[in-house]
């Protein structure tokens, strides 16, 4: 199944690319690779108040992955937009995942999987990836996870 | 108008490029890719006073963004002195910007629009860059900002 | 000497590639560059006693660099397994250095040079590469440090 498919199939909106924060854009390609912008857990355009604060004190476990899963998302989404589409993507070379954990919180592995995961189910083979997860003091918006990318594309 | 002549008509002094802190290279090419190392907010090899410390505690927006300025300025004199010249870059494709960020401080895009408002300064809508923003809890030097870059390059 | 000469001559055990903790490859190349996932301080698949907790605190500048040299050989070590030998590799492009710190430790570099010198003793000139090295807050399984890598290979 293309990635496209099956990104619809998991019913995934990737049709609203979030404005950048600031002076930069959402992604760049230089030859076969696109790199994406550092994503946030955004819906519609705004944090989701479940993804924000600090892993470990103000959401746990299932919510911080489920952070992870949206940042991964809004990657996504930037991905279709500056390609026309995900079908264009040929692996998912490297995430870089920042999780705001609380002092004494370690289970970053496990939090990250929520966008790792994501990738392997929208690209199967294509979506097992390079990764670095580490935890962070502050990300914007006090967001809960931030996710950068690194694509091969077409 | 040249990257080299836009930065000469902002004053910008990039014959100094800073001695690494340690055993590493300021930059390396690979490819049509230049990266270059973490930047530091550094003036004349010394950390600039007014730019240590946590922003939100010790400096805040203003000193801030100039800090992500100074230390993004330090990366352009790197990679003029890796290329000989800043007209030999191509595309600005990728900025990580480190942010010494006190607890609770969360503006850390605007501190980081210092650094990539001068991208495009600089070089115009080649400047425009993926960029992920985070805030860290300590830095080289005590420093505010960590800057690092990645160039495509002719 | 060869690369892999100068491992052995170090006694270096390439041969233990830890599994990843989680949903992600250890390795991924495209084109000609290799990107190697974040590796922590592990010895035999577990991390190592010593290389834990906050550098300043837990640990201090020798234990430091020594994490930096472990988490760097465990980077090493899914080189050659994912390229087969060391002998591959045509530069060591960039390593991402991530110090679990303890409030106000600022020696950052000196503990990210346990990676850096072990890269430039195994590679000679072209183990000198660019790097970034910050504080973060906390690493998976509070390991003391957290090392990411990318090669230019044949």
């Amino acid at each position: 199944m293309s990635a496209s498919a099956s990104a619809a199939r998991l019913g995934l909106n990737l049709t609203v690319a979030a404005a950048p924060l600031a002076n930069y854009v959402p992604a760049v390609r230089v030859g076969g690779l696109l790199f994406v912008s550092g994503q946030l857990p955004l819906r519609g355009g705004v944090l989701d108040p479940a993804c924000k604060g600090k892993v470990g004190v103000d959401l746990f476990n299932e919510a911080g992955q489920a952070a992870a899963r949206l940042a991964a998302i809004n990657v996504l989404a930037q991905a279709r937009a500056a390609l026309g589409s995900l079908d264009k993507i040929k692996r998912v070379v490297r995430l870089g995942g920042f999780v705001n954990a609380a002092p004494g919180f370690h289970a970053l592995p496990a939090i990250m999987n929520g966008a790792s995961d994501l990738m392997v189910e929208v690209f199967g083979d294509i979506g097992h990836h390079a990764r670095t997860t580490v935890g962070v003091s502050e990300l914007p918006l006090d967001a809960a996870v931030e996710i950068e990318a690194m694509f091969e594309v077409e």
